[in-house]
């Protein structure tokens, strides 16, 4: 594609040759001759001589002239970037391909148009698939579900029975989502001290625009719904138990859990790690730092970090503080010294 | 089903209109009209009027009327609720299925009867699989893999050559059980630093009544049996290392790592993402508190938790105090200021 | 096996009757009689006597016999009975299948000889598979991947399109590679505070001798490359986001966190459960403890530990001071008063 093309889609004033071919996009260290980059950030300045680009975004052009390559200057770089991606990316799954031949399909389900349902691909009897969504091989839908329009469920997913999916929802690979929440009771009416399983009737809902990632495993209610409301993204290896609430555009970072029953806000951000304790309420527009270990339910608005986790900016004054533990315990030696040899003189005054 | 009915499968004493028909349970909150929901805790006492269930399990019929609902007075309401879920549970897969025509079945393999081997399940050679075993779609069995009775795996579970499962054992989505051990050496003949692989030809050990979360993973021995006894249950994304041997009825919560070779005990629980370095004991009936890092072995009877982890009261007693350490770090240097001021004085005085 | 066959082929002295049939490998505790073990760590010397192994691999033969056992005398008898273990393991894979009749290949899909592509697995189009690779049963590789020769991918692996795999590289099962980075904007031109997402169409690259563990998330560079170099070993439920680099021959242990754009340099080791944040530099030769969170970059040769990771020596010491906390926050509190009474005397005094 011709960079004159680029900068027509994109928006921009170009300086230099528009007529060049560009053959994809690349960051500025690793772009190769032909590709186009960005510049957003100073911290990058110097790559601007040494790029191997073709082309640089960039948000103003001091210099006329960067050893004679060609700049789009335009006032938001990175997003111009983020379209340039836009362009280039492929999209070996847009085209809607049908179902394959060796999918199988159950009793009573049903099927919008367009869609895509790959090699290998499990539906289970009274499923729902809406229009344009695409199931990739190996994925798995049991009994019940619903899958609504434009989803994206990636390889080797298993969606459990019941479990429900609202539009243009996307589920890498490897995710499980319905599995049985981790409920066991002791005072049952078996003997001695064994655990015996309490069923998870419940099942799984999953709003519009939810994006989950890889691996990840996602509880089904024991009873209700473990329910994640619209827009929240969801990163790699991140464990939701049984009757979580997951409130609308909040974003979980990989490796966090969620313990059961607790109930996340809205725009709220979780660090990667993040641990929560269950039957708690993290408010709306919360951010709970990297690693920390939730213990009680937070207020609306805060930031927090640490185990336990504290408000952000007393959980940073322990931190500094313990730096200097251990020069406080000397110190608290030397002190206690010195005070006895004080208190003995002041004896023998006395 | 009749309100009636449901109160003779799980007993206690009617007040109200039997004749009901009842379609579901669900929590107290989210209950709707025509189901049956139940009240144990305290906490919930406001939702007894305004929650939408027709029919209410609880322990003792205070007031005789909540406004016109039908109750169900039973000792343990909450027992008893865990006997409605089972009436009402959807049971799928409780139907033997028999083996599905895209199933890949190896030589030498045994199979008792009653079972279901879903779509597109690889059996390699040799393997066994237990009367009443259900295996899911898309699963794995590896060479001489032998599966007991009544046991459930559920889709995408990979289960390396020759592991064992005993009778009853349920594996979730996603799990993979055999895989090599995270072992590597850098004493071998090959120059340099490279890691060389310690070839891993032990296998995994899984007692009976054991569940197995979605996603956990589960390595086989480098010589001799990674070892899972009876009744214990690992909830999601567990990791549990080679040669490492857990006791009976131990409750492992999600994100929990187990080093190489060690030894938890009976009756033992790991709150989430507790990790634990290898080669020690974990005594049993131990409570390791969320998030805690054992670093070395714990007596069995104990409580511990914290970084690393400590007898919970101990380790309750520092969280407690690093809460004051930034006004203790100040007091420590007024302190010396106060004191350097007496002992100039007395040095004067001297 | 004959012992004696054994010993030809990892070297050592026989004492005893080398024409014993060797059945098998296993730990001093598990051996069962015709099975060879080893002696290397005194720890285990109470077991010499005591272990049923009709044969013990030893460094030396302090004594002559131990009760009629068999001895194999070595110099280095972890490195021999390495040996030993490689040659028992069974090896069901490593005889070429070629391709399952169930495995749908896509077009343009090249092939080496002497390769294996198990049941059921998608190989889309444009792929290339080197020469003895083995694709178990299950797994799906996307569209234009390259794997190299004598790679091992075990079942249900999921490798998303444009994914490259050097030469012996081994991937556990349920891994998943090239899985979208997690990567959204608000700056978009979308209203509110939905995250739009940012297309991730970048690739992992993972070059000779690597190994990967079970359920393990790699996720493809946002532009560019996540580069894993030669001979780096990851365990089992590892998180690697987009365009992290990780050097040559390092060891990553279960459950690690590796955020976006972060560089690890060669011969690194991190501890399991560490964390890391993004945009940093981890140096060469480091070792990261377990359960850290590193929030800065770490210099080259050096070991830290703790939240935040700081050097290892004053993380230790801080650990320490931490144990004396309650104590100090008491002395303190005493100081206070006896210090208040000096003053008040003095006082009086002056």
């Amino acid at each position: 594609m011709k960079l004159r093309e680029i900068a027509a889609r994109i928006g921009g004033e170009l300086h230099g040759d528009g007529s060049i071919e560009i053959t994809g996009v690349a960051g500025i260290r690793e772009a190769e001759e032909g590709e186009i980059t960005f510049f957003a950030n100073t911290r990058y300045e110097g790559y601007l001589c040494s790029t191997r680009a073709s082309a640089i975004i960039l948000a103003e052009n001091g210099k006329s002239d960067y050893e004679g390559k060609t700049l789009l200057v335009n006032s938001n770089p990175y997003l111009a970037f983020l379209k340039t991606i836009e362009i280039f990316r492929k999209r070996d799954y847009d085209e809607p391909r049908g179902v394959h031949e060796t999918a199988i399909i159950g009793n009573r389900v049903k099927m919008g148009t367009c869609i895509t349902v790959g090699a290998h691909v499990i539906i289970e009897d009274g499923c729902t698939i809406g229009r344009g969504t695409r199931i990739l091989p190996g994925s798995y839908l049991g009994f019940r579900s619903r899958v609504g329009e434009d989803c994206l469920v990636y390889p080797n997913v298993t969606i459990r029975e019941d479990t429900v999916l609202g539009d243009r929802v996307i589920v890498h690979a490897g995710t499980v989502i319905g599995s049985d929440g981790f409920g066991f009771t002791k005072s049952g009416e078996q003997v001695g001290e064994r655990n015996s399983k309490i069923h998870q009737i419940g099942y799984v809902l999953i709003e519009d625009d939810v994006e989950i990632g890889s691996n990840v495993t996602i509880d089904r209610a024991t009873v209700g719904i473990t329910h994640i409301k619209k827009g929240t993204k969801i990163d790699n290896l991140v464990q939701i138990a049984h009757n979580v609430v997951i409130g609308e555009d909040s974003l979980i970072v990989a490796q966090v859990g969620i313990s059961g029953s607790t109930e996340v806000g809205r725009n709220v951000t979780l660090a990667g790690q993040v641990g929560i304790v269950g039957h708690i309420k993290v408010g709306d527009n919360v951010e709970v730092g990297a690693q920390s270990g939730v213990t009680k339910s937070v207020p609306a608005d805060t930031r927090v970090s640490g185990y336990p986790a504290r408000e952000h900016r007393m959980a940073k004054r322990i931190l500094s503080a313990m730096k200097r533990l251990p020069e406080i315990v000397r110190k608290v030696s030397r002190i206690e010294k010195r005070l006895e040899m004080l208190e003995q003189h002041h004896e023998q005054e006395g």
